[in-house]
């Protein structure tokens, strides 16, 4: 706890965000701290992760409370954490996680850390990058269920094309079984999510700012939706503004959250690929949706195609493809064999015989015979008093 | 030669198709030869190939009027030519290399073989699969000059979009130096042929019948602006029709030609795929254009960028940098580094105090007077007496 919380107010703040689950002492603290460190560090501060990691929540925000002495924080976890205790110390004492706590009850949203069965287990790959808690709105055991699941992202200045493709592929997406993740923004991510409700499939937004304001504020009507039928997430608390650092970091989220990323259309410097980016360090697939090359909204696509190795999408089939890739892909084959080709050239409706048929195809006697035999069995070539025909067009 | 032919006979009709050049005895067989095989061999045999390979163009077809006696060419040649002989048979009597050489007089085609100073390099790399000559009307040099050149290549029921791109393109790379190759096909081929006459750069068409037929007729008055101003190309004699396979062979010396072949749209089963599959197998740079996934003359060029790993190209530029590759991309550089953007995230335009700019970072007091320094040497933020401001919005 921290020095103006009580261990039993605490525990009755923890339990309201998690109404459902026996705490003990120990659980309490764990989601306390974890709350507090979600206000303490900015979102991906890799030091705040390797400290949590080294010595547990609850007791490296102790070691923070009490951090006089230098060197504590090194002795428990190695490295350095000079810099990191001087960018933290402003927050340490100013942060309200009691405030925090009370304003997510009144919301009705949900605290999750790693190893609850809300946690997409997706962000653990993001190692010391990796949040220390969530605040969830909504349905957060959809969190849990993140193993088929598509991050659909891309510009606010999307076109009617952009919004289209959207809408398709992420319908298609639903009907396969898929969720849709993103980040609420205007354009694509809007659609996104529009078209997954529409469907009735599952949606998750994911915010920069905190849960209890929606942003952008055009958007109130369709993230209380989500909220209602899907999840509305945040790794900083309520109360907290969205800022540039915050949606960079927001992205980070909805790649690592995600089985996959698909970038609908974006300019030549979108922030979506900054989340695109986030995909291809995690390794996960990466999908763009090409367009016109006329059209600057899809510049950004391109890109990452032609520059990032990132697999051209066309449809939503495509896109579960990038999450469960089928066999191997059959161009040029299938196609006729040469000299089912040559005779069939030489074949004409009115007939010809085979000797005339082997000089114009270039072949031996022999081998128009095998070939037409062929053709006759697949009913395109039929002998008659006039030679050999063709019998299609 | 051959029975009905004399060698002076002979000599006169090569001459009148190499007009300015020396020929002696042997180069006169050698061409005459080669004139013969181009009838004889349909457009791709690699037994012709293997057996001019081996016993040069002259003496092999020497062996073909005098193929009586099973097992001459395996001597000389090795392998077995029993197929091939058969496949040749119906035509060493027939082909009248005579009447071909008369005719390419008539319309002042030009006979090149390997060797020439006309003769396209790059149709070296087919090896066995390369022609035995070529015909060519108009600017027969140029063959010899296509080290800076590009295919464009695609759809014949081109869209407005693609022939748009096709025009841009075309237009561009000649400005880049580059002569355009092509089929003369309706949609893309034409189009880029015109452009490229529009511009003023060099075009050559490949035809897969002969040079004296323009195919498709409705391209008359193009074909003959492109025998004025480039070249017109086919390995099969003048007379000879097209049919299908001798467009499917068509397609490999375009590929082979080019230093790099560009498909701008492509149906999902179109012939231009077949070009895009020859370059592949050569080695040769392979580029697709993007286009709508909604429009399905791109969803051949979406496969060769899917499954196929061509380039996707969207501008001129991108296209030259197929055969001209430049550095390094640099995508996810180049942005501010996270300090400075939270301590920007935390200026206004009213000011504050760095103690308090610290908090709102969550960043160290000295870190946020570093970033501060650094922005007010690049403009963007001012100190005064309401602490620091932000100078832009």
């Amino acid at each position: 706890m921290n020095a103006r919380v009580s261990v039993s107010e605490a525990a009755a703040l923890v339990r309201a965000v998690v109404p459902d689950r026996d705490l003990d002492r120990e659980g309490i603290a764990e989601r306390f701290a974890r709350a507090r460190w979600s206000a303490i560090a900015e979102p991906g501060d890799a030091d705040a992760g390797r400290l949590i990691a080294a010595v547990g929540a609850a007791h490296s925000v102790e070691l923070l409370d009490g951090a006089g002495q230098p060197g504590v924080l090194e002795e428990v976890a190695g490295g350095s954490f000079a810099d990191a205790v001087e960018r933290w110390r402003p927050r340490v004492r100013q942060v309200d996680s009691a405030l925090h706590l009370r304003q997510a009850a009144r919301f009705g949203a949900r605290l999750v850390i790693p190893g609850d069965p809300e946690w997409p287990s997706g962000l653990d790959d993001l190692g010391q990058h990796a949040p220390p808690a969530l605040w969830v709105r909504g349905d957060a055991a959809l969190l849990g269920r993140l193993e088929r699941s598509i991050a659909m992202v891309g510009a606010r200045a999307a076109t009617g094309y952009g919004e289209h493709v959207t809408i398709e592929a992420a319908s298609g997406l639903v009907d396969r079984g898929f969720a849709i993740l993103s980040g609420a923004a205007f354009g694509i991510d809007g659609a996104a999510h529009r078209a997954a409700l529409a469907s009735g499939g599952a949606t998750v937004a994911f915010l920069a700012g905190g849960v209890d304001r929606f942003y952008p504020s055009a958007h109130e009507t369709l993230l209380t939706r989500i909220v209602e039928r899907g999840a509305v997430v945040s790794e900083v608390p309520l109360g907290t503004a969205p800022t540039k650092w915050r949606f960079l970091q927001r992205n980070r989220l909805i790649a690592a959250a995600a089985r996959a990323t698909v970038v609908v259309e974006a300019g030549w410097r979108s922030g979506s690929l900054n989340t695109a980016g986030h995909a291809a360090q995690l390794g996960r697939p990466l999908g763009a949706v090409p367009g016109p090359v006329t059209s600057s909204a899809s510049a950004g696509c391109h890109r990452l195609i032609r520059e990032y190795d990132a697999v051209c999408v066309t449809s939503a089939q495509e896109m579960a493809e990038l999450v469960y890739p089928t066999g191997t892909p059959t161009l040029f084959t299938g196609d006729p064999s040469p000299e089912r080709t040559r005779v069939l050239d030489a074949l004409t409706r009115s007939g010809r015989f085979v000797p005339q048929i082997a000089a114009i195809c270039g072949m031996s006697i022999d081998a128009v015979r095998s070939e037409l035999g062929m053709l006759e069995l697949d009913g395109l070539a039929v002998a008659g008093p006039t030679g050999w025909r063709r019998t299609t067009q």
